[in-house]
C-alpha cells in the first residue's frame, strides 16, 4: 500500500501517518519526491482498511500493491483448493455437473428428472426451494417441502443437493403460513452444499452468520456473484465466508448486468472472469449459463466455453419436457441435451490438458 | 397484458392459455391475425407473475402494458403520498434534509455534532451503528451501541433518527461480542425511520419480515435503490414491503454503477430516475448526493440538480471537523457547508413552483 | 507521473527509464522503498504518452498526478473561457437555449418552427440535415438542402445555426444523388456552429480534420460525448480539437449507456458530469435532454436539474405540432412548452447565483 | 411489426395508419380488443423504419417480430457464408489466426515478426499503420509507410494483411507531414482486408463510403462491434455495408464496456455474442482476445474459449520479444505462445465438431 500525500502536506500530518501505520504493526517508508511525498506501508496490509487514510484530507490518493483478500488468494493454496462433498470433487480433474429445476414444483415430477440427471452423468441435483423474485407476487417457492422433496431424491439417486438459502427470515408457503425455520437453517439441515444468491452476495450479515453456522460443519457454500459486484467484491465476500469460520466456497461466475440485457441477452457472461478468479484465488470456480444467458439454445456453447477457460463446474437449470410442461423456463435444457452435453463437456476436458493450469499472477 | 404466440401455435394450445387465463379472473381476448395471434388479458393484470406465461414455449413474448406494481402506483393516490414522522412531512412542499455522520463514531462527536446540524436547519438525524462494508477487515459499525448514542442524540435535539437495519444475523461489536438483538430489532426499537440500504433492496425475505414488523408501527422506511437495480425492481421491492404490511416507503435514488465508475465518480447518479419515480409512484423520493458521487465537491451541485428534478428530500453525509478529524470521509461536508446548502436549497424550491408538478403518464 | 516497478528491478532497467525520461525533457525522481521502487517525473507530464512506460515490463503500474489534458484544463484559464457566436455568449451568466427539430423536414415548417423558437426566446436553432440512424433503412436526412433551409431560417430570424456534421463521406440524398461536397464542408460552409455526434467522439481523424478546417475561421464545435465515453476521454477529444487547431469547443452532455436503457429511460443522464467538467476544463458545458432521455416528459425537470447543477447552455428538440405531424419525436416538446421552460430555466439561473462556482479541484 | 395503439386512438387515426401501411406495400391487420387495438403489419417488414410509426403521439408501442436486419441474417443464407481471401477461408471447417503487433514499429522487427508468426501456423498478419489514439500525445501510428512495410511481409511470408482503416481524413506522419492519401485509401491500395476499428462501428457515413468502394474490389471488411453496441446495432452496421455493396464482412467480437473495467480486466469479454451472432446472421464471426482483455495472461484461456463457444477465426496481438522490446503491450503475446496456443485451438477445434452447428432461432 502507497499513500500519495497533497502538495501542501505538513510535517505534523505526516507523523500522523507515520503513528498510525506503526500502531498497525507495519512499518512507514516515507519518501520525499520534489512534486509530492510519497509513504509505502512495508508488512502484510492485506487486512488493513484503506478507509483509514483514504479518510484524512491530506491523502490523495491510497494504492493498493497486494490484494485486499488474503485468506482466499492463490497465494494461501498455490495447488488450489479440492473440496469433496460424497464421491464428487471440486477443483480436480473433473468438471462437475450439478443439474436439475429452477424450482422445485413436485413430488413426482422431481423424482423423475432427479433419476433422469442422474442417468445423464450429473454430479448433483440442484433446486430452488425458496426462490427470490423481483415481483411479490411470483411464486416464492415450496419452502421446506421442496427441500424434503430434494432430499428423497437424494437419497434415491445418491446425488448431493444444492439449494439456496435466502435468508434468515420466515418463508411464507403457497399456503399463506410463516415457517418455524429460516431458510438458512432449513437449507443446513437438509441440504449438502448451500447457495447464496446473486441477490445476497453482498449482504455481509449474512454471510458471517452462514459462515458460523456451516463452518463447523464443513458444509461448502456455493457463492454467486453479485449481478454488479467487481471481480475484487466477489473474492471480499468469500473472505468474509473464510473470515468467519468457512473456507469451503465455490465461486459461481454468472451473468453482469450491462447494457446488453435485452433482446438477446439477459446478463453478459463474464467468462474472462473464470481463468481471472482462477489465478487470484485457490477457490474452485463453477459457471451457471442458465442464468447468465436466460436461453436454453446457449447454454451448449456457454458451457463448452467456459470450460475451455478453466472452469471447474456448471451449474445447470434442467427440466424434464418443455414442450408440454407448465413450469419449464426458456433457460432450461432438457435432460437428454443434457446427455449430450455432458458428453462433449467430457471431450473437451480431456483435450484441455492445460485446463487447471492456471494464468500466472 | 398481450401474448404474442409462435406461429405453429395449436388450438388446443389457445385454449390451455383461455383456460389458464380465465382461471385467473381475467378474461381472453384472442386476435388471430395472419402472421400471428396475439391475446389480450382483459382485467387487472398487474398481480399476474408474467413468468405463467413466458414459461410456455408456445407463447413467444409477454407484452407488458400495465404496470407490475399496483400499491405503490401514482394511479393508487394521484395526489401522492406524504409520510409524518414527528413535526416533519415527506412528500409535502418542503425539501426534507436528513444529515450526519456516515458511521457513528463516538458519543460527544455524534452530540456536538447533531447540535450542529439541527442549528443549521436540517430535519432528521442520519448515523450508521451497522456498517455494510466491502472487505470482512473493515469497521463494520459500533451496533447497538451507536444506536443509544443516535436516540441520547435525538432526545437532546428533538431530531428524528434515520438509521441502516442491515438484517436479522447477530452483529459483531469491535470489541468482539455478538449481539443479541438484530440489526432490524435495534434499529426498530430506538429509530423513527429504519432504512434498506442498497446491498439489501433485492433481499426479498429480508423486506418482507421488515415490513411486517415495522407495518404495525407505522414505521416508515427508506428503501435505497440497489446499485444495478432497474427503476421497475425498485418500485417492485416498495411493492414487497407495501403488500407485506407497510405503505409508508420513502424511495432513496442514489447512483448506479455504470461504466463511468473511476476517476471522478463513484457511481453515476441517475437524476433522471427521481421525476420517473414520481410519475409512476406515489411515494416520497429522496436523493443522496454524498453515496452517489462519493465526493464533497459535487453535493451541492448534485443535491440542487435533485431538487431541481423534484426530490422531496436529501440525504446527506455531515462532519465536523474533517480537517483533522479521523473519521471524516471525502464525500462528507462541514455543518457549516450544510448551512449554506440548506439556504440554497430552500431559495431553489420556492422558485421551483412547479417541484411538485408530476410528469403527466 | 509516477512508475512502479516490479520488484525484481534491475539497475540496468532502472537507468534505462531515468534515461527515456530525460530525453522527454523530464526530471526523474528514484525512490527505492524496501518494497517497490518508485520514479517520480518531474516536470510538465501533461503531454506525455504513459504507453511509453507501461509497455514496459518491468513498470508495474503508471500512476498518473496531473491531468492527461492540459490545453482544455481549467487550470489554464481559471476564470472559464467563453464563446461567442453573433450576440449570444456561452460561458457567461446567461444559459444558452438551442432548440429546433430533430431532423430537418420541409421548408415551410422549418421557417414556421423557428420563428416560434425565436418566439419563445430561444438563442440558437438547431436542426439535423445529416442524420446517424442506426438502420441503413431509416430516413438519413435531407444533406445539403436541409442546410440551405436552416440558412434561410436563421436569415429571417437572425438566429444562429448550429448542425451537425457526420463525416468526410459524401452524402446519398433521399433523392438517390451522392452530394459533392462532404457533411463536413457543408456544415463549415453554412452553420455558425458544426456539432460532432456522440458516435464521432472518438473519430479522432476526424476530429483533427474538423480541427484544422474550423480553427482558422473560429467556428466553434459543439462535441457530444460518446455514449459510453469516460469523462477523460470526452475531454481528451477536446483536447485532440484544440491541439490541431480549435480551442472554441462547447461540451455537450447527454445520456450515457448503462443497464437502465429500456423502459423508462433510453440514457442515463449523467448529470454530475456537469460539475465535473466545469471544474476539470474550462470550456463551456451544455446539456442535451432529448437524447438523454427519449422522452418529452423528462424534459423539463432534467432541463432544469442540469442548469441546477451548473449547465451553460441547453439543447432541446422542438417540433410544432406532434399531435397532427409525422415528423414529431416523442423526446420532442412544443413551442409553447419550449416557452414555458425558458421562463423557468430563466428564474432557476436568477436564484442559483453560484451557477458559475466552480467546485475547486 | 405490430403496433400498439393508445386506448384514445380514434378511428380517423387508426384510417392514417392504414393508408400509410399500404403506401409502404404492407397489408394491415387491424384487432380491437377491449382494452388496446393492436395492428399487425404483413408483408416484409424488414427495411421499415420503426421511427415512421414511434413519431406518432397514438402509436404506444412499436413491437417488433422479425428483424430489422435482412441481408446479413442467417435466414438469407442459412449455410453460412464463408469468405476467401488467398489461400484462408473464413467461416469453413478451420479456426483461421490473424496475429501481429499492435503497431507497425519499424521494418526490420516486422519482417522478423512476420516469419515466426508464419512459422507459428498463424493464417495473417495483422497490424495497424494508422492507430486511434484516445490522447492526442500518444504516437499515432507510421502511417502509409507502416503499410509500405506490411506489403513487404506479406510478400516474404505469403501472409495476407489485415490492417485498420481509421477514416477518411489526412493522417500526420511522425514526422509531421499530412498524407494525401486517407487510411481508407491507403488500406485498401495496400491491405487483403479492411478493418474497422470499433470506434468507427457507428460512423455510418463512414461505412457506406468504405462499401461502395471495396465492393466492387470484393475486398472483405473486418468490423468490429462498438464498445457499447448492442448485437443488433453491431449487426445494422453490417447492414449498412452489404446494402451499400460490399456483402464480405467478418464479424470481430471484442470486449464492452462495463463497469468492470478497472483492475481485471480493460472490457468485459462478450463470449455469448459469439453463438448469438451465429444463429442472427450468416457472417463468420472472429474474437480479438487481445483487446477484449487488455492482459496477455487471458488471452490463451479466452481463445480457446471463443472457440468452444463457434469462433470462426481469431485476432491476436503478437510481439517478439516482450521482455526487452520497448514497443510489446502487456496484451501481446510472444510468438512461442502463439504456438502453443495455436496448437490447443487446433486440438479443441477437432473435438468440437459440433462448432458449426449453430443454435437453433
Amino acid at each position: 500500500m502507497i499513500l500519495r500525500l497533497v502538495k501542501s502536506v505538513t510535517d505534523e500530518q505526516i507523523r500522523f501517518l507515520e503513528d498510525r501505520i506503526v500502531s498497525l504493526g507495519l512499518r512507514a517508508d516515507v519518501s520525499r519526491g520534489i512534486e509530492r511525498t510519497l509513504i509505502g506501508l512495508v508488512g502484510d496490509t492485506s487486512p488493513i482498511d484503506p478507509g483509514l487514510f483514504t479518510e484524512l484530507e491530506w491523502v490523495e490518493e491510497v494504492i493498493r500493491v497486494s490484494r485486499p483478500y488474503k485468506r482466499v488468494s492463490r497465494e494461501q493454496r498455490p495447488e488450489g483448493l479440492t473440496i469433496r462433498v460424497g464421491s464428487i470433487t471440486f477443483g480436480g480433474p473433473e468438471v462437475v455437473i450439478m443439474a436439475g429445476p429452477c424450482s422445485v414444483e413436485d413430488r413426482p415430477s422431481l423424482l423423475s428428472l432427479a433419476r433422469r440427471i442422474q442417468k445423464a452423468g450429473a454430479h448433483a441435483l440442484r433446486g430452488g426451494a425458496y426462490k427470490p423474485r423481483k415481483s411479490p407476487y411470483s411464486f416464492q417457492g415450496l419452502g421446506r417441502e421442496g427441500l424434503l422433496f430434494l432430499a428423497e431424491a437424494s437419497r434415491e439417486t445418491g446425488l448431493p443437493i444444492i439449494s439456496e438459502a435466502t435468508g434468515l427470515h420466515h418463508h411464507r408457503t403457497p399456503a399463506g403460513a410463516l415457517e418455524e425455520a429460516t431458510p438458512v437453517d432449513a437449507v443446513i439441515e437438509m441440504a449438502d452444499i448451500l447457495q447464496v444468491g446473486m441477490r445476497n452476495m453482498k449482504s455481509y450479515g449474512l454471510l458471517e452468520e452462514i459462515a458460523r453456522r456451516t463452518g463447523p460443519l464443513k458444509m461448502p457454500v456455493l457463492l454467486k456473484r453479485g449481478e454488479s459486484a467487481t471481480l475484487e467484491e466477489f473474492l471480499l465476500a468469500a473472505e468474509y465466508l473464510a473470515l468467519h469460520g468457512n473456507p469451503l466456497t465455490l465461486l459461481c461466475v454468472r451473468g453482469i448486468r450491462t447494457f446488453e440485457n435485452q433482446q438477446y441477452q439477459r446478463y453478459t457472461s463474464d467468462i474472462a472472469a473464470i481463468p481471472i478468479l482462477k489465478r487470484e484465488s485457490h477457490l474452485p470456480v463453477i459457471f451457471d449459463p442458465s442464468h447468465a444467458t436466460g436461453d436454453h439454445s446457449l447454454i451448449s456453447p456457454l458451457s463448452l466455453a467456459a470450460v475451455a477457460a478453466g472452469a471447474d463446474g456448471l451449474l445447470i437449470e434442467t427440466h424434464e419436457s418443455p414442450r408440454q410442461a407448465i413450469s419449464d423456463g426458456r433457460q432450461s435444457i432438457t435432460p437428454d441435451e443434457l446427455t449430450d452435453l455432458i458428453v462433449e463437456v467430457r471431450r473437451l476436458s480431456g483435450v484441455r490438458t492445460g485446463r487447471d493450469q492456471i494464468p500466472a499472477l
